[in-house]
């Protein structure tokens, strides 16, 4: 299914010829994403509406070449990548804020805003939009909704569907949809909305989308903790919420991690910790600080070292940037990373902390966790050089065993990076024959000819 | 498709002969459900497993006859009625309280607890549920999923759906499936579990769910809020949610609603009022009581009549059964109601006031209005002798254009009670035709031969 001379120039039609191109040098910017997986595509283009979508699907179902949505390409599993080749459709152009509603707390936005450039329209106008991964400076709102994007504060706020009411989208047979509404309630049909966030851009192309808010809380207070021992932090979490106290955020960062970030940032961070959990809770002034005061006490009496709070607005920052620098941190100890992202029942988090210790010191290899403690998301990494046979073996086995472990445990082998290619063929594990069979119907039903996103999700057959 | 005598010996030798019946007196019993309308089954079934459901929906299959599930019978759009006949599958037998897990947060229920007394087994343990429909003191969370019921609380904690994780389900061809996860996070394949959550018992039978908890706040502090005039209420719900105030609940009841409900319960309900507000904040005690006092000074402000605070669990309960009292109250003004459950946007609900007035006026019938003004959630009540042929058309023209308006200001023409068989020929004016199609190809894949509560949702073609 390669892209013919009269398809691209019917493309160029559609969306004028400045945003269709087949320059190599362009083609190779949209060719990778955050896995360092590379697939060229055959043009990338940059429609302007829902209605140049509409044309460049209708055009692929009757020339059948495949289409690749794609927002920022800042994706963990390849849900952006042009596998099996086609056009990569960057929603770059479609980047506005159409409405922020104070008093019905909605907001209308296309899929191609920054997902930080949103929070802060929202925040400047007292309004909050809780979902926030960590790569929420260059990500966008509808690569978010694809993946159904988590972040730190989904202990408290949830994720990305949480917050979605309704949506436009562009089906790949060309049809134009409207879903869901712009009310917490609305039961009228089935939930196409939460149907397609999440789907990882196989069902449709997500075009405008009417977003739920919160008032902006009034006051936000953050710790670090400091722990000697990994396990010692895992049960405190556990305790935090056995206590019914829900702070907004629980992360936590390893040894590996923390001795890796700190010598990337220099910000003084405990080298020599165990671990480090950074916890965060959010409301009315008073609240927080007493809040806060419970906190410190429960972490002592569960043996931390020592807690800090985060004074200035720089001091929180700090953190922040340190936890957001982990991951690309962790190539200082290798050339490669396997990253994994799965999710077990919070109070089951020590038991993977020791599973993860008995594999690193059965490997040998690098190992690093860091995550989101407080809703059980560990982002599981092994670091290694992929030419080496031998670590790449043992990386592997690594992962599967941790995977085999998280279901046992009663876990999910993705909590918000998707499947994409990555975990298409560790899929079977976790879905079932029929549940997987119902969604490949599902999928027939939404792109009879198979032109949207291939390759994806399903394993290979 | 009647049900042959083979057939029913087979249903007999999967549930055991006392758990399957055809006589009249008992058919009658689960004929009908709160619409008031009757429909008569062939047979009634109480299965004790998923095992046995899965066992009657493939002789169904087989046989094909009609399979028409049913939990307490409450629902307000015909959901659970055998319109086409087939057997009523009633879930009662599956009433277990599986698990309540405080470290995790979650619980793991069978479909037919009823709502009621899961909110009394999790507040034991210091756990909140928060979706509770007026309903919830005989509706089961089976039907409660099935319908994705909202409720007074909505307006902070979000409807039903926000509170499933997991299912297991028992689809139309016999096939057990399990969806979802049993925590917050996790984006493994297609959403199914919210799929299901509002299909109205069309895609699937729920056997057995995974619900997520909160901890149970601290304190709950409720006041009335009497206004002279409907518009001047609705105003203040606005101005309340403008200022960055979520109460956990914010409840209205018109003049009529009011005035019927006291004859009907006689505690004191201000008759002459134009309408009430009943608004409840919950939270750690000294927040609630500094809430209190900001929205008693606000309400005042925007022209409340007067603020009564309920003083006692006793008073606060008496609030509870007055505004849950009013559907059934309503009957005093006439034989017949209709009853819509439309939404608007909250800050459109005054423009939905008027318009309410106007056709009242217009049209002559009682028409009473109440519900989760919070929320934008309006319980639009029409009072008539359906036998009267001159009020049918003016009660049905009242709906329509209620019902055109609502989605002119931005609205859904069900909020909670779903589409079942007494909105379903208004679906359309709604949801698209490629919408709608999307939604017939979906049903099919899940009820290729249509035998699972046929009838409901989709339109007469």
């Amino acid at each position: 299914m390669a892209l013919s001379n009269s398809s691209l120039k019917k493309l160029r039609q559609i969306v004028g010829k400045e945003h269709c191109t087949i320059e190599k040098e362009e083609l190779v910017c949209y060719s990778y994403d955050a896995t360092g997986k590379m697939y060229l595509p055959d043009a990338v283009i940059f429609p302007e509406s829902s209605d140049d979508i509409s044309a460049i699907l209708k055009l692929a179902n009757k020339e059948r070449f495949f289409v690749i949505p794609r927002g920022a390409g800042s994706g963990m599993t390849g849900g952006s990548l042009p596998v099996q080749g086609g056009i990569v459709l960057v929603m770059k152009r479609l980047n506005r804020i159409l409405e922020i509603d104070r008093d019905n707390l909605i907001a209308r936005v296309q899929p191609g805003v920054v997902t930080g450039h949103f929070h802060e329209a929202v925040e400047k106008e007292s309004l909050f939009y809780p979902p926030d991964p960590a790569s929420s400076d260059f990500s966008t709102l509808g690569g978010n909704l694809a993946e159904c994007a988590g972040g730190p504060r989904a202990v408290k706020y949830g994720v990305t569907r949480d917050y979605v009411l309704g949506l436009e989208a562009v089906l790949p047979t060309g049809d134009i949809i409207k879903t869901g509404v712009k009310t917490v309630k609305g039961v009228v049909g089935y939930d196409l909305t939460r149907l397609l966030v999440g789907s990882e851009g196989t069902l449709g192309i997500i075009t405008d989308m009417t977003l739920r808010l919160l008032p902006l809380p009034e006051s936000v207070s953050t710790i670090t903790v400091i722990f000697d021992k990994m396990e010692a932090a895992a049960q405190t979490v556990s305790e935090i919420i056995r206590q019914g106290i829900i702070p907004r955020t629980i992360e936590y960062m390893d040894n590996a991690s923390i001795r890796c970030t700190e010598s990337y940032l220099k910000i003084g961070l405990p080298v020599d910790a165990g671990a480090m959990l950074i916890i965060e809770v959010d409301g009315k002034e008073n609240e927080t600080a007493t809040e806060i005061e419970v906190l410190k006490s429960l972490c002592m009496h569960k043996g931390a070292r020592d807690v800090k709070m985060a004074e200035t607005n720089a001091e929180r920052d700090d953190l922040w940037k340190a936890r957001k620098a982990i991951s690309p941190a962790l190539y200082k100890y290798a050339p490669d990373k396997i990253n994994e992202d799965i999710v077990v029942p919070r109070s089951r988090i020590p038991d993977m902390v020791v599973k993860i210790a008995e594999l690193r010191e059965r490997s040998g290899l690098t190992m690093a966790t860091f995550g989101h403690a407080g809703d059980g998301n560990i982002h599981f990494n092994v670091m290694l050089d992929k030419k080496n046979r031998d670590e790449l073996q043992k990386a592997e086995a690594a992962v599967l065993e941790v995977f085999e472990y998280t279901l046992e445990l009663g876990g999910t082998i993705s909590g918000e990076h998707g499947i994409g290619i990555t975990k298409s063929s560790y899929i079977k594990k976790e879905i079932g024959e029929t549940e997987l069979f119902l969604m490949k119907q599902i999928k027939k039903v939404f792109d009879p000819n198979g032109i949207l996103n291939p390759g994806k999700l399903f394993p290979a057959e």
